[in-house]
């Protein structure tokens, strides 16, 4: 059975991490982690050893880079998944919620995004790009499109500050339902870079289409996400 | 700005990746990936690019290895995130399901455990671990606590490669409730090698608890699903 012949495979940098993680948890928020060296010597392996231990904690979120040392990871931030804004529902929680554009452009549907707006392929489109960050950290990168048609003049309005989905509702448009694909991703360096993220970090990709109370589509939306600092949460009942 | 310093790092590979994939819209599910060589000397890179490219795509789900060949991939395996059980939900798609156990073990509730559950630290726990396979492919590494003064006898009695769900609805238990929380993780080596996946394949991570009619928790559940072959859908209304 392929399941056994896969049981003995546990490496030695696991083998350390696990210790290193047992460590973790006697510390709190913030706490320095002992050296490289320290750690090598503790567990009697080479350095190599536990920096490879270290870079799979650091990418899980348990430890963090802060300044030119490495600490225990404050915990994931944990967002609800629900149609509505992640900003407003991080305000909700407490969170200090900043938002940095990348930038606006204007775009013409290809075939995908045309059937997913309800348009013409060739129909205008504009795009905001901005990062998204709570608490002082780059969390997240949110791609949105939006029919130009709908939307004229948001570009030049918007302050890239606030809530999109509150200036797409101050236009007396009612979010009513939204269809959310969740999927695990690697960042490209482009992405890497715009979260200050290590590029061997995991990230959720969430990408959707929100409706109106009519059906008609009111933008398409791709969220690049930090696996090492944020979670999701749904509730769901029969 | 941050975001301004990140544009310009668009990586030699990530450019071939580009090139590469505008070559597999063009290809069928199946249709065998240009060999490496070849695809060197059409984007006039190095093989090593190449490679680093390839590695991506394959990561990405966009191709996948037959036998000794590399092949554009089937697409995702598209799961509704419900209340209930994904054997269920993937027979009722039309696909093919299949269950392979990994082991049976008692526990002890940790002080984690013995909260999820409503259950005293110390207490018996009961754990099945299987694989998930959807169309003969190795998707996903379902790991399930039970209760063991509930569950008695469960682990002599059940046929691993059915639906545990039914079997748990069979014990006159309803299904009530779910908290689903969801991330992006990496696999260690034994869970890279239980999937049949490239170590370097990002994952979907959902932890689950569920509970019955009276608000009493049945089972806490984590899921690990390959990034590359899954993806969930979530509908979600005001």
């Amino acid at each position: 059975m392929k399941a056994t012949a896969a049981q003995p495979r546990v490496l030695k940098h696991q083998v350390v991490r696990a210790h290193v993680e047992s460590l973790l948890d006697t510390l709190t928020e913030g706490d320095p982690v002992p050296a490289e060296r320290e750690l090598a010597t503790r567990f009697d392996v080479s350095r190599e050893t536990v920096r490879a231990a270290l870079r799979e904690l650091l990418v899980a979120g348990r430890i963090e880079r802060r300044g030119r040392g490495t600490v225990v990871a404050r915990p994931k931030v944990v967002q609800p998944l629900i149609l509505g804004s992640y900003t407003e529902a991080a305000l909700a929680a407490g969170l200090s919620v900043g938002r940095e554009l990348v930038g606006w452009r204007n775009l013409s549907a290809d075939e995908a995004l045309a059937a997913d707006l309800a348009l013409e392929p060739g129909a205008p489109v504009l795009e905001l790009e901005r990062v998204l960050l709570v608490d002082g950290v780059r969390v997240g990168l949110e791609r949105t499109r939006l029919p130009t048609e709908r939307f004229a003049g948001l570009d030049e309005h918007f302050d890239h500050t606030s809530s999109l989905y509150a200036a797409i509702r101050s236009r007396g448009i009612e979010f009513a339902r939204a269809v959310e694909r969740i999927e695990a991703a690697m960042p490209d360096a482009r992405e890497a870079a715009l979260l200050d993220a290590d590029p061997r970090t995991p990230m959720l990709l969430l990408s959707r289409v929100s409706y109106d109370r009519d059906g008609i589509p009111i933008e398409h939306r791709r969220s690049l996400y930090r696996g090492d600092r944020m979670a999701f949460v749904a509730t769901v009942a029969s």
